[in-house]
């Protein structure tokens, strides 16, 4: 690998430097982003008395940050909100790999850690975010919805976080097997995984006949 | 809730129990392992070097245990193998929750997370764990597999870690929204996520045409 860091690349720390199968990470800003993107939740993990602590929580990219959102009240974003460090995990498993021995078979995926300190965000910025994450998910939607309440708003903590000290791990294709497990009869490959969205349920406590938006209906033809 | 804790659940600490939105919690075993049991992966948050770090790896259950698995090298497994304190998460996102606010739209997601330690598996213990995992993401793949050498054996660490301090937390349903909102002629509903399997992949590297073994057809058809 290269020892000198490139403009687009992430500086590398003992903490984001993967030791283990080197050749699968990657330091590169658009592989990062594009993970990241593709993700609806991430796991963040923090310390609070001395104990690891790991909380799946909904995740949006925006530049070079991240951010991350929930009431108030939440440990995980109180924590983060004082400045305490974070690890902050986005994984997405694309495909059980069946080698020709157990010990080779595994599976493909492609994640993203991060680290370091967030900070809480606040006044119109806040407010933009909380409309960008409605958005996020559904593009079209943040238009459809009843607006946001000032009390809504309060009790809601926004943070956000660099993406400063972050590799990407990826493994895709065909198993790696033992040069001589080859010649044996015993088939290999992958079975694909993925995301698949469902027709849309409306709710039955709909009180009128409304029809599917028109944005919901591009969702769902579209595909990450 | 009920005071007294059931044989079938799980004792409550301050780590597992839920202060946000209780009503979605369960301590109940039978539920945590079900939760457990449709996972391919979990993220397995520790401390290490005062750092939180989280790293998404396989799980299996038995019993009243899970198990974690992959090169001893690993720092994940040195750290939990040497009885440090893990916190591990399992998350499965089931759908996007539209509803007529944002501040009321969520996922509908299952998840359970476990506190405590872990321990090193040694011996033949190890040895038929290391083939059920095998087997536990594919039944009847096991048996097709090269059996493993003593190498792989040595070099592979197992960690089994009990189901203890846990809690289960569960989103299931429509929206729940503002009583006055329900009045609004917006769209409201859930759009259901879930993980498909694709095709198998035959390794192109197969040296002779091998049939898709019935196991794998068995699995393709099977869904969780």
């Amino acid at each position: 690998m290269p020892y000198y860091v490139r403009m687009k690349s992430i500086t590398r720390t003992s903490r984001n430097t993967l030791n283990r199968l080197p050749a699968r990470a990657s330091y590169d800003r658009e592989v990062i982003h594009s993970i990241i993107d593709d993700a609806i939740i991430c796991h963040v993990g923090f310390v609070a008395d001395d104990s690891p602590f790991v909380i799946p929580t909904a995740i949006m990219r925006q530049g070079e940050n991240i951010y991350l959102h929930g009431n108030s009240q939440s440990r995980m974003l109180q924590h983060l909100g004082s400045g305490h460090e974070a690890c902050i995990s986005v994984t997405h498993i694309d495909g059980m790999v069946l080698a020709r021995s157990g010990f080779h078979s595994s599976i493909n995926y492609r994640s993203v850690s991060l680290f370091g300190r967030g900070n809480l965000v606040e006044g119109t910025q806040k407010k933009q975010l909380l409309n960008d994450f409605v958005e996020s998910l559904i593009p079209g939607r943040a238009a459809d919805v009843r607006p946001m309440t000032p009390n809504e708003i309060n009790i809601t903590s926004v943070i956000e976080f660099p993406i400063k000290e972050a590799s990407a791990k990826v493994s895709v294709g065909p198993p790696s097997d033992d040069k001589k497990d080859y010649d044996l009869p015993i088939w290999a490959g992958v079975i694909p995984l993925e995301t698949n969205r469902g027709d849309p349920i409306p709710d039955p406590q709909m009180k009128f006949p409304i029809d599917t938006p028109a944005y919901i209906l591009n969702y769902m033809s579209s595909r990450n």
